[in-house]
């Protein structure tokens, strides 16, 4: 079934400054893009659908290449208390911060889990988003995150949304093996992750490489293990300090090294040369009142591409809009509005391995597109917070929210 | 008609941290709210309806309490020029920043005025907003003055929406009064504002006064003047210097000073003396990337209520979300979540004028307010962006806004 979608203009993402089209058309044939170019040399649909756009600018679906998504609990609590003057220690001695989602996350069945997720997935639907990636990293046990990654791929099934699944089981400790980081590291490689890549629920694996997490001889065991499964690895990598995990990173080809605050030119340069995107993570860097900017003179000076992602999730960063993070991006850390775009599109489609289907409007990739009501595409980073006018088409076909959220 | 909002928990804002109800029911007799209290003690209801609100949490309908949303154009290219390394300078030189703001409102049909304005109204209804300000201040001569506050009225008649019309005609120096700022003001007072106000379409008179503005000389023949003319005053004060306009303000019983991050304990005292309300502005702070914090423990020590609003303009502000601003709040200005939902209720409604009827759950109020699917009020502050699901009600019916977006 072809359907030429007429009358629109499309930030076409496929290289150069926006890679516009004017008055241009969009022929799909059913979940794939056919023809795109200027509406007069439109090809003839026969029975075709055509469906007037009424001038929208169009942009390939958005795409949140770093998300913790699926969770239990929510940390507003601890929100509150913090700002109403409760320290950390405090906090961390009752169980909160990261522990706490941990028990929520244990606690929860997998369709309560499901049930959150979808209701924070399809927000960020609501606003553009057609793909998306979501880590474990709250389980820290087997089932646990065998759990979280189930969830991950019925959220795929359920919704018209691409999921990718990454596994992050050496994001954080679990209690039970206080003390005992490199036996934890081991019961990841040697049982976790080859039983969740066995069982279809892995399609990357991330670690958290800090000193308030895993050293970068422990992130390179996951990693070791990961590639002998063959698996690609990101990393949480220079959110608090310069360990070089980018560099780490980029020697073993990841698809991504995300928050970089403190990375320096020398990491930007590996990252280059392996072709590592440059996550960058906005939310969090608000939320917790950084200062150290992530180095986007470097980062361009050695052309790592650079994408933007919300980093939802519960504790630092409890962002539930992508579009948010363009005006993070430009606001906060300086990018243009074209780089924001490139960020939640064509870069971030490659962060999570899908450059070839996703991520740009060109013949032969996937018809995931929004046609938004705005006069030119530096709007989608200007507004601050709020609904802009959309309509959103993934896999040929109009989301139709209404129904969805039924 | 009576109609009994029932299964809540309120979160009432009527004193003391957040004034909670749990298992609350609300009688509202047309737009009006009769009866709050426990469920168990709720009133007969006879004929009258039952509507079951399923556990949510009830809040004020939300107030924003400084907006500038009747605007021609926006200045989305401007904001990509900056950062694309374009300077302020070579921008203004080509007649850019507030200059074609005003140049493209005063082209602008008082429809097409209308449409944007309606639109961007929409947008914060949706997020649970019953009544907000608009400020004038881009037409800067009678007929584009008079044209936008007919719009703000417009709005209020379309709309099921509270609209306060706000005279800032004193927002800046239109460029036929170059160098003729003490004109200007004559202009103002002798001729704009006797007409407007006896046109009915000003609710307040309201100035900026700041270095690249007026001098508190001028800000007070225009506050002389709305004293004669019997309307309550405003102040945009001490945003960028310490002129002290705040206590200016405070001599006039103005209603609210706004922004104020340059304002010293001496501008709080006086506030708090003449019952004026400090109305906080985060995201001109945060697009602007402003460093000076108000001083909110100053506001605090001298119990200066405390309003937040979103200063929706296409300048410094294009924030098309209170709820955002209720997280920045706390973020960037460390006010805590009950402060900040106080910041856009009863501390907003006093703001406007609006205390007697507006901004708390009592009998006898306005029977504005918004059922939010949430587990407790601090998540209205806590999530980042996107939409939490809500019901709005507005003079005791609820809204429907697939109906009205029509
Ligand atoms: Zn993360
Ligand atoms: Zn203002």
């Amino acid at each position: 079934m072809k359907t030429l979608w007429d009358h629109c203009h499309a930030a076409t993402l496929t290289g150069g400054k926006y890679s516009i089209i004017e008055d241009a058309a969009i022929l799909t044939d059913g979940a794939r893009i056919e023809w795109i170019g200027p509406r007069a040399a439109a090809p003839e649909i026969g029975e075709g659908e055509r469906v007037d756009l009424e001038g929208a600018w169009v942009t390939p679906g958005l795409i949140d290449c770093h998300t913790h998504l699926v969770f239990g609990g929510d940390r507003s609590g601890e929100f509150e208390e913090r700002l109403e003057g409760v320290s950390y220690a405090e906090i961390a001695a009752r169980g909160g911060g990261i522990t706490s989602t941990v028990r929520a996350t244990r606690e929860a069945s997998e369709d309560a889990l499901f049930e959150a997720a979808k209701r924070r997935a399809f927000g960020l639907m609501r606003e553009g988003v057609t793909a998306l990636e979501v880590k474990s990293g709250y389980g820290l046990d087997l089932a646990n995150e065998r759990k979280m990654l189930a969830v991950a791929r019925r959220l795929g099934h359920a919704l018209p949304l691409t999921v990718r699944a990454t596994c992050l089981a050496a994001h954080a400790l679990p209690p039970e093996y206080a003390n005992r980081a490199d036996d934890y590291i081991a019961y990841i490689c040697d049982e976790m992750l080859p039983a969740l890549v066995e069982e279809g629920l892995v399609d990357a694996v991330d670690a958290f490489c800090e000193h308030i997490a895993f050293s970068t001889q422990q992130v390179e065991r996951v990693f070791r293990c990961a590639r002998d499964l063959g698996v690609s690895v990101k990393l949480h990598a220079e959110q608090l300090s310069s360990l070089h995990g980018s560099s780490l990173a980029a020697r073993y080809q990841a698809l991504s090294a995300d928050h970089l605050e403190f990375m320096t030119e020398a990491d930007a340069i590996a990252m280059a040369q392996s072709g590592t995107v440059a996550v960058l993570l906005p939310g969090a860097f608000y939320m917790l009142r950084e200062t150290q900017l992530p180095p986007i003179d470097a980062l361009r000076r050695q052309r790592v591409p650079i994408a933007l992602a919300s980093d939802l999730n519960p504790g630092t960063s409890p962002a539930l809009s992508l579009r948010m993070m363009l005006n993070m991006g430009c606001t906060l850390f300086r990018l243009t509005p074209e780089e924001a775009l490139a960020g939640v599109t064509i870069h971030a489609a490659r962060a999570l391995g899908l450059k070839a289907t996703h991520g740009s409007l060109e013949a032969g990739k996937c018809a995931d597109f929004v046609a938004w009501r705005i006069e030119r595409p530096a709007e989608l980073s200007y507004w601050l917070g709020g609904a802009l006018p959309n309509r959103v088409v993934r896999g040929g076909a109009e989301i139709d929210f209404e129904r969805i959220a039924r």
